[in-house]
Order: structure tokens, then C-alpha cells, then sequence
């Protein structure tokens, strides 16, 4: 009996059904995509493409290196899905799970490992095991074909990191400066934004400590009345797909928590017409009212936590023991995930579209 | 051939399948719950006072008078569960649709007016259609029957207004305090903020306006590990289903937004040994690490948006004209919905629980 | 709290969600339907005319009057489908239900009421529950809707009574054979046939007693290739929708059972070319290979029992008294229930039809 | 891009979901099971013994040699479900195909070939491709699983080969004689049958020629009451399954077809008590009423066509010429599937059995 987990064990979309399996110590992730409709171009340069953009950068990123190609074991033939599941697969190449057995003793706070450790005897925690932000690459690599299929009605998703520590960016963004962020390793708008967020990042770098950031989300092209409604709404699927991102603490829309102190007369975006078409004077609402898009582009953002594995000292117990310990975490951590996050955001925004698209809301 | 919308066309949760139904100017609202075990104790007056809750409040609420009697219409046998569908019907008394007719011409900014009527020729917009408030009775009808379910394993939900406009509490709230808010009209925690919350809406009221606020939600009870992975994680399952809620922008648990400007060597919540048990030094992550309950109480924040429908002037187009318009909205509407939206977070909260709980998560 | 099953409680088909409610003697029965595409005609006057066919016919039939008439109670409008889901209730008329009270002490041999009373404590045996043929009616009502979407794609079906008791049809028989059989209350396919299968049945009332029959039904339109695959083969999902009907014991397609001892020579149906089409030189498979339709007419049987319910005294047991019994039932019962059959066979191929069409198999 | 199926294309069970992949002549077969409760027993040893069974025999059976080793790719750990989805893969070993490449210009009459080439323009077919007997390897592995769910709660399934051609076995049979058939090549309950039913098969195979045969499955230990109903019914659910296995072209329960001539008063089967316990007087409804066990054993009996491959010349046509063609096949084919098939319809007997059982009906 072998022991290699690559049955999906964790779900999201409806009509095109998701499912992510693999650990980041096994041989390979990966993710099975059901109701990929026949005929849907794939187009693997654009998979690479994303996936290349998820990798951790020099210097602000893990050490941990891995070629991150995505297989199409099956269900694409001559560039196109034929209908049946696609199967991803991603190899684990860069595994060296030693330095992760003494957490299974002291487990690291911010991470899965105590729960887990409770819950599952026989909890895997090599790489955090299925909890590992590893298995995103997957999600990038199903985003890339989600994105292929949104593309081609004229729907384009683009994110970009809105602040990174205490560095913000409070400049009026578009989906074309999320676009221009792909130049730049922090996935900030500009030059001197990733300048100094690399500066945020490495700073904390030096102190064997993380920081967080906010990933902020655009999507242009939707038609208006696009999106389901209540538990269905195109805002309630998207949250609950970013919430699923690990790390992810938090998904505003538009003016978000911000909304709560203002007055309706200032909150309400009021309608003009404009070249016989109709516009909102402002876009507190984030592109969304009744769960359906109104024209606007959509925004959101999604705060990330500073990345719980750090260098510092920090108090936690030993199990064994059931007494209280400290830890110090050596192996290869990024200092702030948010960049990368930038990539997931993406993808999983693609797949609820295409997702809402195929069920025909 | 009659026109009577009373099919669920909006689902949540997995094992129990939730389907809601109805319109605000229809005969009846409602919602369906499939999965219930037979056996499931239903104790009618707990969904009453649970509905009691969610009623508007003499000044601050509108003036709109509902009975909001839940009939158990099939489902439910000798105060229990009977394994069957569980539909819950709640009669609309008090409709007169006839102010609402201007708005199929002029839609209210703020509204799913526009995009609904734009999306579906047949729209029926007396009382917001399919879109209202209205329907989250029927979620709150639901939430009471999931509450006795959770709470059977000690489980306990309560939430309470956080903030309104410019009111904030910034004190310490456990779940007694949520509990307590029950007696207060604007669910604030204590009659001092009750008081200020009060002033607040009355005087958005006043000047034709109104304003948003801050629903904090607190679940205790909850073991270890609890909750599923990724996409079916308790945070991403509970975001998603509060999103669901009309007029929510924002959901946030533990440190939320604020945490991504700490450093991880201050956001980890470290672990002690506490008389035997595995306690946190702090909650900054709400509860949750790895999609999974660590023992601390849940704790998580919906941002609720300012009501859209203001007596103050405001832009809009007509329809029909395609021209510009202004919209002065006459009916009858709360300034404030964050009080009664309390009860409809606690509801999904108490559902996507009772719902992760049956799946064995 | 009321006690009326309004709630669907059984289902089939996949995308199509058809989920059936009620019971003999509740206040009506009916069925929702899910899936239906917006803009389907819903042909009212088609659904009565079959609803009529499945009524009892004077002496054959039961003495039970019914109007029958179907309500379309919500996802209907302006003579289509809606897109949401469609509700249709059948009201119950003639429920004078003290009769089957005994049948609590004294089950029915053949019903559903012995495994039913053992495993169910409140079940309501009055006109047999949730398992009364009473609610085929909702059956051949969706099946009527189901219909008139694959008619649109020129896809027939028809049945009609092979044999009642030992009258049996030697005949060739086509879909227009089958559509003739609507002249006749015995669903036989000539006046002659319809005379003597008339007088099997009277032969057997009037001994206070019962007959079986099987019931043949044929489909015509489909294109080669149209079928699922394995456990969704058009056979499978056909069969096992047909076994769903009260009172089946068998299905059989093409020769059936009789192919077993046919040698592989004889049972294959050839290819030959034909004015540019190919066509089979016999139909022993039925038109289906390979779960998929071969272009030939499909053909299948289905045996129905003799009516259980019958004048004739008979054993059962005391279940209070844990003794034996006797049991002379009185009541309104078919002395042969397949000539109603007829129309509901035909009724779940319809939809079972549309909905693998519906999936794109 | 590589192009292999691994991915499932065909689902039956509701809440144990099972999943057919793989070809005749790809690199493996396999299922994938989702929703066996984490702990069940996986016994490698019976699913081992299970697939030796459904091995062809020597003489009557193909010359294919296939080692049929099932690999627990995951979802088993230590000798037990881990509660994630298990996945079965079997390698395919002998796999020359270049024989059926003639088939794609002339098709097997009696096979998928034809209609599968017209409807999908890449078929491989290869052994059959998807459409290969040689996947229900999968559903026996997956078969062996389900029993060690069943037995454990005192449930049996057995089956044999009631006939083949035209030498039928008359008997009164129990499930110990269906046992006793695993000793035969043929499956025939005793050494005599075996030895007819040989000479049966191994004189259409001296002739280039093939016979079919009929299935019966007896099961024992449900208790009464047990099966859904309606279209979830166990004798719909069970039909449904078994039209899923190539070849079936009948299923019939109890008295099955005969029993459409008989009257009322002798078919149903009349309760008396005995020994404390209800019995029925005969089993002319296979242990089944109302789509539920009454206690007695539940019989069912499956028609298998003939193999269709067979040596004799055929009618055919020319795809690529539009013409007529004949057709004598080569390769290497089972004379008579009926002994093969007596492990797959206990395989998906005990599968639906499960499914039913984890549903709670």
C-alpha cells in the first residue's frame, strides 16, 4: 500500500468543479477541474506564465526552488479541454521535510499544526502538510485556464499589492497599473512603491521576523447583472474563495469597512448617463450592489498576515511534554507572502467568474 | 397558470442544504432546509424569539409592521425533525408595493435595482424583489433551528453592533457581552453605547440620511481542529455565507486588516500550558489557524454599508427616457440595518456551523 | 405546527432535479422541477391531456375520482420556464382515508406498508403514504414538460401494453402503434387487443382479484451517439428511473432476457449503408450499444405486478397481537395497473431524456 | 502535454461517490471512491481475492493475461480509510492494440464502436477505450471494498450464473450455492452445471461464435425496512447500477417478468409470524416491497448479451468508403462474458448497498 495523496480532498466552484490534492512533501500537488466545457483552448504558455509569477523573488522570497511545471495528465488533447476532468499535477522536487519534524512536537503558532496535530494522528507535517502554501501553484495553474475562458468574453482580472507592512499605496489604481505590478517582485504599481516594499520586507528579513500586506483585486468586462444572488452573489463566492487562500484575514469590497462611518448620501454611487451609457459618479460600492455587477469595474482587497514561520524566538508548548517551550524556526520562509498572494488572488477571482459564468448568472 | 415565487433559489451550506425563497411583496417568504437529522429537537419559541430580535425597533427601525410567524409547514413532527425537508413559511402582511413602481424607471443608487432590471425583463421590484431584506427572516428562522443544534455540543453563538457611523465600542466583548446586547434596540453592548448608537441613527434619520456599522460575531465552544481545509475552511465558509447578507462589504476575523501592518513575531498568537490545556498568550487570528477552531473564541467583523434608500435627493437616471433623474425616496426604511443584521449574522453563522459539524469536519 | 408534506423527498436525474412531495392523503402531491432553461414552453393543455391519460377508465379502473388538474405554482410565467424552479401541486380531492386504518394492524401483502410501519412510527398509511401510485400523477406532469423539450430536438417516445395477464401482443409494433394506444383505456394497440386484455381484467375484478402486464415503450429522434457513458448509459439512467415506479419488477431492452441464449451471430445487429445512412439489419439490442443510441428506434419492457390490493382473502399478520391473520381488503382499487403505467413510463423516459440532453451527453 | 486519462468520467452512489477512469489500452484503470468513512477496513487481501475471481478462465475464458493488482494510490493508511478519497489504480500490462485499428474504418456490430467514432472524433479505440470491459476490474476492487462495509453489519452478496445459452440451472438457490459458484470456471452452482454450462460455452467457441448468459444475485442480512424510495428505492438504485455493467440487457427482480401472468392472489407473498418474527410464504417480489427489504432475501436476475466479438464473419460497413464491408474479428475474446460478470454485479450490488446504508435509508 503506498501513501501518495493525490486525490483532491478540497472543493470550490459548482458548475466547474475544483479540487486541490497533494502535500508539500509528497511528489506532487495538484488539482482536478471538472466542467471545463469541450473545446476551451488551453493554452500552457499562459499556465507558465502565472506560475512563474508566483515564484518567490531573490531576496524577498524562500530559498526553496522548485521548477513549478504544470502537467495536464488529462482531459486536454491538441491544445483544448475534451470534456472530461483536467488533471493537474505539479512535481515536489525540493523536499528536505527533516528540518519539520520538531513541530510535531512544538508545534509553530500562526500555522495549522496544532489543530492538525489534535486532529489527525497521523498528520503529515512535513511543509505543513496539506495546509501548505505550496499547494497554491495548483490554484494558479486551474486561475490560468479560468482566465483563458473569462478572456475570451472580454473579462480581465488584474491584482496588485495595495501596501506591505506600513508602506501603502494610496494613489488611484487601474487594472492596468495591477498589470504593470508583474515587473516588479513586491507586485507593487511602481517603481518606487516595489522600492520601498522591498525595503519593508528586507527590513524584517533582518530581524528574523515577517510582515503582512494588503492584495487589492480588479476586474473589468463584467456585463452589468453579472453574478448570482444572495449566498450565490458574485461578492459572497469571490470572499469565500479568497478566504481560502491561506493567511487571508480579511476581503472588503469597495469602500469596504470604511463604508460604515460614512452617510448614505455619500455612500450611494449615483447614476449619470454618459454616451448612452450608464456610469456611477464614484465607486464606494466596489462594482457590486445586490450581488451583481454594476458596470464599474469590481475592487476588493484581501489582507494577508505577516507569515507566521520566523526566527525570532516565539512561546509555544511541547506536546510530548505538555509543558510550555519556545521556538526558534530555521528553515526557508518567506518574509511576507502577500506578493505571491498577488497570483492566487487572481486565480481564484478567475475560476468563481467562469465558475458564475458556465451557470449562467 | 399562478405567479407565485415559493421554490428556494439560493443555496448555502453542504450537508444541509439551505434554499430560500420568496419575495417582499409575494404572499409568503421562506426558505427549505434539507438534512436536518430526524430527531433534531425544534423548539418553535426559541425561532421566535431569535425572529423577535430581528424586528425593527420603535424609532430607530421602520415603520413597516410584520407579525413574523414562522410556520414550520412540513418537516417538522411532535416538536422534532422528522428527516424530511424542513420549509419554513413566513406571510408578508403588510405590502403595499405601489411606491415602489417609480423605482422600475428611476432605480435607487445603492440598490440591485439597476442591474436586476437591466438582467431580468419580468423583474418585480415592489419591496426589492427577490433582492429584499425581507428574506432574512427566513435565514433567521433557519439560524434558530441551527443554534439549538450546536448548541446541544456547547457551542455558542452571540453578536452585537461594534460600531455605528461614528460610534465605536472599543472595549473588551466576550460572548455575555454580545448576549447582553440582546435587551439594547441597536444591539450595542452596554446602554451608555446603546444611548450614543441610538443618537447616532436618529440623526441620520433626521437629516433624511442614514448610516452603516459594524457587526462583531463571537463563537465559543468549538473544539480543537474543528472546521474544514482550504475552500471549506470555517473562516472561508462563514466569510462567504456572511457576505451573503445583503449590504455587507467587509468581513475581517481576529486582527483583520489591522494585522497586516504588525509583524509576525507580534501577530502569532504563542502558545501556553494553562492548567492543562493548550491556551494562547493573545487572539489576533480570531480563533482560526489552518481554516481550523485553535481553542480561543471565534471571533470575526462585518462591515455593513449605510441603507441605500434615503429621503435625500440623490442622482439617478430614468429608464425610460434615458436621461439623468433625481430620486427622493419616500417608504418606509430603516436608517441603520446593522442592529437587525446582527440576528441574520448570528443565523449563517449558526448554519455553516451546524452544517461543517454534520459533514464531520 | 402544521403537518403537511410539501417537501420533494425523492429525486432523479442530475442536472434536471426532479424531486417529487405528498401523499395520497394529504391536502395534494406534487413535484419540483429544477434545471428547467429559461424560455422553455410550458405547453398547459399537453400536461392535461397526459394527466388524462393516466386516469382510471371506467370498469378497469379504480372507482377513486380525481380532477387531476396540475398548478403551476411558481417558475412559470407567461406560458415558460422561468429559470427558477418550477412547482407543480396536484390537489387531493377524494381522501376518505379510514379504510387503510386497519392496514396499521393488518399490513397489505405486496405494499410498502409492512417494512413501512416497521420502519417509520408515524407513518400515515391512509391511501399508502408517500408510496401511493397517487403521485405518479406529478410524475406524468413534469414528464409532460420534460416532453415538450425534447420534441423540440424531434425525439418521440411512446408506450403502450404488450400484454396484460396472458393476453399478449405478437405484434410488430412502432411509435405510431404506441400513440394508437391512447384510443384505448387498456393502452393495448388495437380495438381487438384493447377487447381482450378488457376482458383479462374483468375476468380477474370480478373473481376479486388481480392482473400484471408489461408495459412497452419505444423512442424515436435520437441521435447516434446520445447517451452517457457507464452508470450514465441512457439504459442505466432509463432502467433505473423506470424501477422507480410503484409496482416494476423488471426491464428489459430489445430481445432481453431472450438474447441470453441467442448465439453472438445472431444477436448483433449488422451494419449496411442505406440511401447514406447507416442503418442496423435487426434491432435485438434495442437500439442502444455501448449505453449509446444506435440510430435505431430504442425499445424497452417493463413488467408491472399484479395490483396488490385485492378483494380476495389473503395471509398476513396481527402486528399488535404478534399473531397471525387474515385480510379482505375492500377500498377502490385498479384490478391492473398497467394500462396507467402507460403514461408514466413514458413520463420518466421523457425526463430522463431531456436531462442527459440538458448534461450534453 | 501528455494524454493520459486518469480522470473519472463516470459517477454512480450518492454519498459514497464512485468514479470509473482509464482505457483499455492506456497505462491504467482505476476508480476513485470518495466518502468511505475514515477507519473503515480495508482488507487488500479480499479485494485481491475478488479480482481473481473475475479473472478469465482458462479455456472458456480470453487469452489476455492481466496481473490485476490493485494499488491503494491513496486514501488508505495502515490498513484502514483515512477518510480522504481512496483511489484504486490497476495497471494495464498487456496491451497490444494494432488489432482494433480496423475497427475504426468497420465497426463491431454489438459494440460501442460504432456510435462512439460517430460522436467523438478522437475515439481510441483500442481495446475499447473507455468503453472496455476490462474497467470493471476497477468496480470489483471497488466492490470488495464496499463488502467489508456491509458484512460487518451482517450483510451478504453472492451471485452465479443461473444460465448460459441454453443450459439453465433449475434449482431452488441460496446464497451458499452462490458462494459455492467461486469454485467454477463458469460460475455454475454445481460441478454438473459447471460441466454443461462449459461444454456450452467451448461449442460456440469452436464455432467462432459467442452465448450469453443470466446473472442472479442473492443478498441476505438487510434488515426489513432498509432502501430508499421511489427513484432512490434499493431496487431502482440496484437496476440502475447493474444496466451499468457492458453487456446487461435485463434486470429483473423476484418473479420478475413471469410475473406480470400471475393473479394478485398468487403473487403477493402473505405474512405469518414465526418464531417471534414476520416471514413471508414465498418470494415472488425478490425481498423487495416498496422499494424496501421485507426481510426475505433480495434475488435479482441480469441479462448478458452475448459477447459480441466473435470470429464469424459479419455485416459491417466502410466509414471512410461509405460502403458495406464485412468484418471477421480476430483478437483476443471471452466466448461468454456471463462467468466474468458475476463479480461485477456483486460489486455494484454491494456498492449501492453502502451508498444506501451511509444515507441512512
Amino acid at each position: 500500500m503506498t501513501d501518495v495523496s493525490r486525490e483532491p480532498f478540497s472543493f470550490f466552484c459548482k458548475k466547474i468543479r475544483f479540487g486541490l490534492f497533494g502535500k508539500s512533501h509528497g511528489p506532487c500537488i495538484g488539482c482536478v477541474l471538472e466542467g471545463i466545457p469541450a473545446g476551451t483552448p488551453i493554452d500552457e504558455e499562459a499556465v507558465a506564465a502565472d506560475l512563474e509569477l508566483r515564484k518567490p523573488s531573490k531576496g524577498i522570497g524562500t530559498d526553496r526552488k522548485e521548477a513549478d511545471k504544470a502537467v495536464f495528465v488529462s482531459g486536454v488533447k491538441n491544445g483544448a479541454a475534451d470534456g472530461t476532468p483536467i488533471r493537474i499535477e505539479i512535481a515536489n522536487g525540493n523536499t528536505d521535510g527533516s528540518k519539520y519534524l520538531e513541530f510535531e512536537t512544538t508545534p509553530r503558532p500562526g500555522h495549522a499544526d496544532m489543530p492538525a496535530l489534535l486532529k489527525m494522528p497521523d498528520f503529515d507535517i512535513r511543509g505543513g502538510g496539506q495546509f501548505s502554501g505550496r499547494l497554491t501553484a495548483a490554484i494558479v495553474a486551474a486561475g490560468a485556464v479560468a482566465k483563458g475562458m473569462i478572456e475570451s468574453k472580454g473579462i480581465k482580472v488584474g491584482a496588485f499589492c495595495r501596501s506591505i507592512g506600513n508602506v501603502s499605496d494610496d494613489g488611484e489604481r487601474t487594472i492596468n497599473d495591477a498589470f504593470a505590478s508583474r515587473k516588479y517582485p513586491t507586485r507593487g504599481c511602481t517603481a518606487e512603491l516595489d522600492s520601498r516594499m522591498n525595503d519593508e520586507i528586507m527590513a524584517a528579513r533582518s530581524d528574523g521576523d515577517s510582515v503582512g500586506g494588503v492584495v487589492e483585486c480588479i476586474i473589468t468586462g463584467l456585463p452589468i447583472g453579472f453574478g448570482g444572488i444572495w449566498f450565490e452573489s458574485l461578492d459572497a463566492e469571490i470572499a469565500g474563495a479568497v478566504f481560502g487562500i491561506p493567511a487571508c484575514k480579511g476581503v472588503e469590497f469597495g469602500k469596504g469597512f470604511g463604508i460604515t462611518s460614512m452617510r448614505g448620501s455619500q455612500s450611494n454611487d449615483g447614476y449619470r448617463m454618459k454616451d448612452g451609457r450608464i456610469v456611477t459618479e464614484s465607486n464606494n460600492m466596489g462594482g457590486i450592489v445586490g450581488g451583481m455587477a454594476d458596470g464599474q469595474p469590481v475592487v476588493f482587497r484581501a489582507a494577508f498576515k505577516p507569515t507566521p514561520s520566523i526566527a525570532k524566538k516565539q512561546h509555544t508548548v511541547n506536546l510530548k511534554e505538555q509543558c510550555d517551550a519556545d521556538l526558534e524556526i530555521k528553515g526557508r520562509h518567506d518574509p511576507c507572502i502577500a506578493p505571491r498572494a498577488v497570483s492566487v488572488v487572481e486565480a481564484v477571482t478567475a475560476l468563481i467568474i467562469a465558475d458564475q459564468m458556465e451557470r449562467g448568472l
